[in-house]
């Protein structure tokens, strides 16, 4: 076996550290995050890092690092409370992935990217149309990282969209019907096949 | 599209809201966190919320719910500020799955499950011996969900120790070569294919 101790870790090449520290949590999933400021102006943004939180009331937990292209992302959703996760597809890269340039107002990253604003009457942040999953979130607390200034942000799932074909009987999302991409590390994306369900561990 | 809103998802069963809910944020890894107590009473527990805080210093977060299976994995951690993650292959299903079984001490999972602890000579916690990557981690700070009671545990990264072909030249781990599982859900387990790296965006 390879041996890396935190001082080797701290002696890597920037780049170098930052591909291997990012894949050491192993698969997330591809999602854009939509939102709107006050004015109208749409910001669409690229981010793998959603947790669980809960289910009763349905959380989900996004890393947010207030910098570069995420600023125009949690600007927005500190002015009005709202964003929404879309899954990326395939045939969805390279554009989603592009949402990680630079961009500066009054530029929305929707236009920039070739994709298609939606609009759902009960929300007010935008959807992504090309998603096969699109979920509505409003924030309901900030949790900040004293070791590195990382913002996490806790949301309430308000709705869901999705491709009816790709919920299964049991309340499981689908993720091969739905061509749900895993992404690991800060750029690989991966296409996967079901290979078993096993219940909750019984006491053997 | 099939739509959800949030007064349905809280109308739903409560399995068929735990599985889709817990589907909601996409793929994770599936990872086995080992700890021992002061009394050298070794514990490994299932988990999969592990997200990625930062590479310098190299952090990450880990869900921990302190009720039924995690209470052991939380008081160790707790009692002594260490713990491991060990990826999960598929060899090593069904035992790994079932230390989600309820447990009581004095027996270790280690031994119901039919895995082998391992000790590098720096660390306190044991590593999975059957694990292609091993991750050696000491609690930095913890932060408490208003909404839910749930603890995310920050981890500093002290150690990693992984199988050498799973290194690739420019940081990435590579999934494939390692055999790392992605899950959905609660439960559901997949095999990837590598399928595209793309750079970080750039200014069309």
């Amino acid at each position: 076996m390879k041996h890396f101790t935190l001082s080797d870790i701290q002696q890597m090449d920037r780049k170098f550290r930052m591909n291997f520290v990012q894949s050491l949590p192993g698969f997330k999933t591809a999602n854009l995050i939509g939102t709107k400021d006050l004015k109208g102006q749409e910001n669409l943004a690229i981010f793998s890092s959603v947790m669980h939180i809960g289910s009763e009331p349905p959380l989900l937990a996004i890393k947010m690092r207030p910098v570069h292209v995420a600023r125009h992302t949690w600007e927005n959703i500190q002015e009005t409370g709202f964003f929404t996760l879309n899954y990326i597809q395939p045939s969805m890269l390279p554009n989603a992935h592009q949402t990680s340039a630079n961009f500066e107002k009054p530029i929305s990253e929707f236009d920039a990217c070739g994709l298609t604003p939606r609009y759902s009457s009960d929300f007010f942040a935008p959807y992504v149309a090309e998603s096969t999953v699109q979920i509505g979130l409003k924030l309901a607390e900030t949790h900040t990282i004293t070791a590195n200034g990382v913002i996490l942000l806790i949301g309430e799932v308000q709705e869901v969209w999705m491709e009816e074909t790709g919920l299964a009987e049991d309340g499981h999302l689908d993720m091969e019907k739905l061509n749900a991409l895993a992404i690991s590390g800060p750029d690989r994306y991966h296409t996967t096949q079901f290979f078993k369900e096993l219940p909750y561990g019984k006491l053997m």
